[in-house]
């Protein structure tokens, strides 16, 4: 595939500043682009390497356009312009419909004609698979999931009984969606099973990162909403809800019954404990650990910070008297304000 | 199934405060319960929905059941009868007893007749299935283990070579057991393998999250007591011991050697060096770091608290002014101290 | 197999102290060698436990061998002369050469016809597996994937495409390399995907722990140089570069584009954040959050000490008020200073 740059710029309504009829065939870094490739920038900090580029084109805003040496889109979203002219230049693969011979398909689930199975794959009893959904090698498939058009589960996958994955999904290898969530209730000192009758319930257009799992509910379901997208080794508790466009980063965990709003963006390794409601727009910072509902949009953090270890030392020792510290120093306070009403 | 509120009742040993005739199909939540299912109240939280309740019956403490507007199985701990109830109302799967055509089971393994091993799953040599166990899609079930009476590995998890596992254990999907635990001598700026000889043991009604793991030992084994459950995404290293009737939460991780006491409930995300001891009955809260053996029962915690991250910024550039600001504040003691023995 | 002493303290270069005509068959720890098992002494911990074994032999130190009262290896490095040793007693598993008839192996893959390939395990086209490689059961090796000589993929493990593996690696369960990165361009208020072209790219003597997953990189590749050491459920994001011989404990993430230089050691559950610089012998201790470049070589820290929660409670609170504090102090240093001054 080949495009002008000219054909790119109209892809993603934006305008050519430079030679509109240069030839694009494929994406590179700034650093490494050649005269038919087309890069972008975004990040302040890579804007020294723009001056050097030898890329055929870059994707950048209008005020970097106005000083580049070389052929650029002018957009607004420079960074979602580039995702769409990288999707058009390098796109998905495409999976042949059918079912892989070696692939384990009980009669009773409803295959799709345009969807794809891959070898090994094993898709248990009523199972129903959309138009051009794609279940890759190794994946399991358990008894009544349903999954919607044009979703791939790439591989090793597994997917317990009765969960919903809506339309356009994509999840990564090692995924684990609706195993049991973690009830336990303890009787004399023996924890006993509690039963985990709910399942997942996957919106439309969500990314599901590598080894991240999405437990079922206890009683009703988990909630993942349309567009939420999760990277890899997130862990999501039963009865979580996670509100529509929000992104987590990597590690990051959520206890039972945690509600997420809308359009937040937490960070990798985030803790959030269990029965919270967090309101839409939060951001939460890199391994900050959530304690209580977060009723206002806004960004939070917690943590402390990065010290050459023999520093640290001291000043976390004395983390441990800062009860006491505080208390001194009222008292000391009181002391120097007796004094000097007292005229001393 | 369908039994009367008087025969739950029973089941639990529960008494009933209204209608013991009603009949009870299914569980549901105080909310969304209509008149055929029985709902539990035992967080204080929810008290106000019991209120609204359309349940057909409530499982609660006597405190709870003196003003329910609703049936009742009044019980000493709601939570456990609720998750007897439950079980009963909505028994576990059974799987059908035999090998289906596409596992591959080595002629060596001694299967009971009993066991069922599913779609794609492989046996190696020498491995022993107990009566009842079931070996799930996709599992890797290497050399030599053994699996207790029914035990239940759901789907694509590994057990490597020469592992035991007890009876009624539930390992949920990608789990990993025995995998090699982290050895590694360094040599002239040059990692070397240290050979992990030992394995994994674990006892009975152990239940394992998903993408859990549990590595086996250098030279002894890693040891899972009975009754222990695990989260997701828990990582048990090489040769830690955790004791009987612990629950750890997801994500947490421990490290090599460590041994955990009994009856000890470890949040999630918490983290654990390596060479420790934890007493028995040790409550530690999320995200929590232990660097030091832990004596004495109770509860320990670590870390900060969230705070706007505006806010968090100030603070935590304060911490590495702790030490300073100590001695600082001592200094100020002793001068204000001096000052007032010297009668200024 | 068994070996004199004296054999076995040539394979490392020791000396032996005792007699050398000892036979050994295997290993075992101090506490729990007999008579024909070797152990060693490298903590100073267990020295106690040297005077009451009944190990054939220990492998120690020159100084520790001094009182040793049983035979000794003496050896500069005695955990390296132990990994070695080890290995000779133990050998690893030899993988009988071949291709399991339920493998479901692509016409255009090219297997060296000394490389073995496990039940199920799925090698897509274009593949290509090296003298004595190992793809082990469930592995789902993705199209054009290179596995350099005597690498060892155990099980389970997904390599999506065109990612290449050096020789002598050893990947346990579940690790999952080349799934997408996190990459997501936010457009009116809807997250679209950013595709992620760039493969993964691992040297040679690199081992990687159980579900740890290495993303591919956005454009160019992520890089994992030889000799690195990962542990378990490690989380490495696109276009990350681990340097050379640079260990890494369990549960660290490392997010997009963060360079690690050569000798690292990052301890468990360790978070850098994306776009930094660690310089060469760097060691981070546990539980850390890196937020910033790290320019010397060195150890660095962050985080609070644990506590009895009830004491925890008051010194977190305190957190908060840290800033207001440092200001307080400020404040009271100067108004002892200025009465200093004016002579009060």
């Amino acid at each position: 595939m080949k495009y002008t740059l000219d054909e790119l710029a109209k892809h993603v309504s934006g305008e050519v500043k430079g030679d509109s009829s240069c030839k694009i065939v494929s994406v590179a870094t700034l650093q490494h682009a050649d005269a038919t490739q087309i890069s972008f920038l975004t990040n302040s900090s890579y804007r020294k390497q723009l001056a050097s580029s030898q890329a055929g084109a870059v994707i950048m805003s209008a005020a970097d356009a106005e000083n580049s040496p070389v052929n650029a889109i002018i957009s607004q979203n420079p960074y979602a312009a580039y995702a769409k002219i990288a999707a058009l230049l390098s796109p998905a693969e495409k999976y042949t419909a059918g079912i892989h011979r070696s692939a384990h398909v009980d009669p009773s689930a409803t295959i799709d004609k345009t969807a794809s199975i891959g070898a090994g794959a094993v898709i248990e009893s009523g199972v129903s698979l959309g138009k051009s959904a794609r279940v890759g090698p190794g994946c399991v498939i358990q008894k009544n999931v349903m999954i919607g058009a044009n979703s791939i589960l790439t591989a090793n996958i597994t997917v317990a009984h009765d969960c919903v994955i809506g339309e356009r999904n994509l999840i990564h290898p090692g995924v684990v969606i609706g195993a049991d969530g973690f009830g336990q209730a303890m009787e004399n000192g023996i924890w006993i099973k509690v039963p985990q009758l709910g399942g997942v319930l996957i919106g439309d257009d969500v990314e599901i990162g590598a080894n991240t799992t999405i437990d079922r509910g206890a009683i009703e379901d988990t909630v993942i909403e349309d567009n939420v997208k999760l990277d890899n080794q997130i862990q999501v508790a039963h009865n979580v809800k996670i509100g529509a466009h929000t992104a987590i980063a990597g590690c990051t965990a959520i206890a039972g019954s945690t509600k997420i709003g809308k359009h937040c963006r937490i960070a990798g390794m985030v803790g959030i404990v269990g029965h919270l409601e967090i309101a839409d727009n939060v951001t939460v910072t890199a391994k900050s650990l959530v304690t209580g509902s977060i009723k206002k949009a806004g960004m939070y953090s917690a943590g402390t910070p990065l010290e050459p270890s023999q520093q640290w030392r001291k000043n976390t020792i004395r983390f441990k008297q800062l009860d006491d510290m505080a208390k001194r120093l009222n008292k000391l306070e009181k002391q120097l304000s007796s004094k000097n009403e007292s005229g001393e």
